[in-house]
């Protein structure tokens, strides 16, 4: 069976504001990873999964930027949602373009701005997911053994191993949890048997499709209006209309955490989420003060500082520490790294107050 | 007998980096006055030291744009020093080309980035001054009662009342002191006897030059020399091969330390060197939650902390207190309020890493 990509490029990644805007999101930002982290999760399955058969879900407002950044990707597979309706309507619509394709086909669901190396492992464990999903009819999620006590990541308690499955570490999944406090988080540690849920997703259309029937009905019957009109001259206004009435929900709230058939795949490769600032320090490292300089910099006791410029801007600093300074040509940020998640309420704050020339 | 004005406009004013530069000296920086500080303080003569016999010193720098900010005193009563040497060669310079006009003049020494309010309270005091210059033949400093045990500025401590000089309080200085630690600071405020050195000097020509003679014989010869050329067409190329000569010292250790008829009088008005960036916190207020807010800004749980911003660039906090963030288009600071004064370390580890675009 053929393996198809569904990529997730909805989010702005507000966390990386001001870097991160709406017509810049996360995802097309150079600055996190080599490329863009849409074009490194592209590369990242070459010789896996073919260009023509890699989709891509993005908003409306992305779909230009998307499409530019993307030029190897056929065009009619990079497709809007109309507004974003959390990750369970997205995987539908993106399931259901793929469906149109090869109603059996096996799909691997990877968000579009996450850190994974090397590609090799990665590749691997994807294989070994796909051939999962086509054995057991299973929904496959990836779980990232924790090397830290982590409170801002889902875990997924592992059951029974599934030891006839030779190509990985697999296993049936017991459990979801959501985001624990830092006790909870390090017994998790402790036990050995909890995975960070990484986001990546690997099942067969008709397994995904019935679970979404069963557990999101509403969703289902949405999907069916929207799959009718694949193809058709209809597809755009049909998705149009019907998307912004399909449940907010995500994925893992209204399937995974219900479904019976959901597995878990040891990932064994380097994963982080980027999920905010400080992932930046995890990627780039620090110096022997703990700074992350990516900026002309002058500076006097400064220490565990993140500071990055636009070219040719200096930034000078005084006895800063644990502190983060971002500076944009039209935007700066100062935050200390242990509030760095406050910056998507920040983003909030300034929808409020009507600074959209900023978002 | 006539009043001239010598105001010496030379600093850079380093602490106020990065929007004082070279070329843009915090003297002719907006930011801190209604127009300029150097127009203020020339504003603030009006009515009472017509402008042809108004002086200015400055750096051969900052020459054009001190020309061109201050277009209404006559060229030739703007001289550039060709080095920086401290105060006692610059008021020596000055006091040279005002006495080649009268020697018999009486002058106010003049900051150029001070801030002085009211300007009524001020003319007052100033025209006591000269009157005591003038009756007493004595060197009159300009004493600020403190008002808080400051320990950034030099203290006079007063001696003997001069009763009989009726138009202000004026004292005989009984001695200067250096910048105090804390304790000696309060025991200062406590004792009602010390003022805060602001200055400002007011003395007659021949009382300055002989008080010169007397304790930096080597500055009066070079002056000697000077005054020879000065409305000839060697007057430039003599300052410019005299002055890096001339002894690298202050007027307060170099003359009025050591000199007898050193007097004081009280200025009964509101006086800020503005030092540092602090003090625009002192001359612009702060908002309830202890911020002074001069940009565009959105901030989240953000106290005491002053951002400057260029106009439309939004600066975004989270958490900080006590902060000071400058963002000029080249240049960012951030630094604790109160390790502001290190900014002019911060400026002379500049000049050393050779970023001399940003000093």
């Amino acid at each position: 069976m053929e393996l198809f990509a569904l990529i997730m490029a909805g989010g702005v990644g507000t966390r990386f504001w001001p870097k991160s805007r709406k017509q810049k999101p996360k995802q097309l930002l150079p600055i996190l990873a080599r490329r863009t982290l849409l074009e490194d999760t592209i590369e990242r399955l070459e010789g896996l999964i073919p260009l023509e058969d890699t989709f891509i879900i993005t908003t409306a407002e992305q779909l230009p930027v998307v499409k530019e950044a993307v030029a190897s990707i056929p065009e009619e597979n990079i497709v809007p949602e109309p507004e974003g309706r959390d990750t369970a309507p997205c995987i539908g619509l993106g399931v259901s373009l793929i469906a149109k394709r090869d109603p059996e086909a096996t799909i691997a669901v990877l968000p579009a701005d996450h850190h994974i190396s090397p590609t090799k492992d990665f590749q691997r464990t994807l294989s070994a997911a796909a051939s999962l999903a086509e054995s057991s009819r299973g929904l496959i999620t990836f779980g990232i053994s924790p090397t830290y006590p982590a409170t801002g990541y889902g875990y997924i308690h592992r059951g029974k191993h599934l030891k006839d499955f030779k190509e990985a570490k697999a296993f049936k999944v017991a459990e979801f949890k959501e985001k624990p406090d830092k006790k909870t988080a390090k017994r998790f540690l402790r036990s050995g048997e909890f995975y960070w849920n990484s986001g990546i997703f690997v099942w067969q259309v008709p397994t995904i499709l019935s679970a979404i029937k069963e557990h999101l009905p509403s969703l289902y019957r949405g999907l069916e209006t929207i799959s009718a009109s694949l193809g058709t001259s209809r597809q755009a206004e049909t998705i149009r209309e019907t998307y912004p009435h399909l449940p907010k929900i995500s994925i893992d709230y209204g399937v995974l955490e219900k479904a019976k058939n959901v597995l878990v795949i040891e990932a064994n490769y380097k994963w982080d989420d980027l999920g905010a600032w400080p992932a930046l320090v995890r990627l780039r490292g620090a110096d022997d003060e703990g700074n992350t300089i990516l900026a002309k910099h002058i500076g006097i006791d400064t220490k565990d500082t993140l500071i990055l410029a636009k070219e040719e801007h200096l930034v000078a600093t005084i006895g800063t520490q644990g502190l983060i300074i971002i500076q944009t040509p039209d935007a700066t940020l100062v935050v200390p790294k242990a509030r760095a998640q406050e910056v998507k309420d920040l983003v909030e704050k300034m929808k409020e107050a009507g600074l959209k020339e900023y978002l």
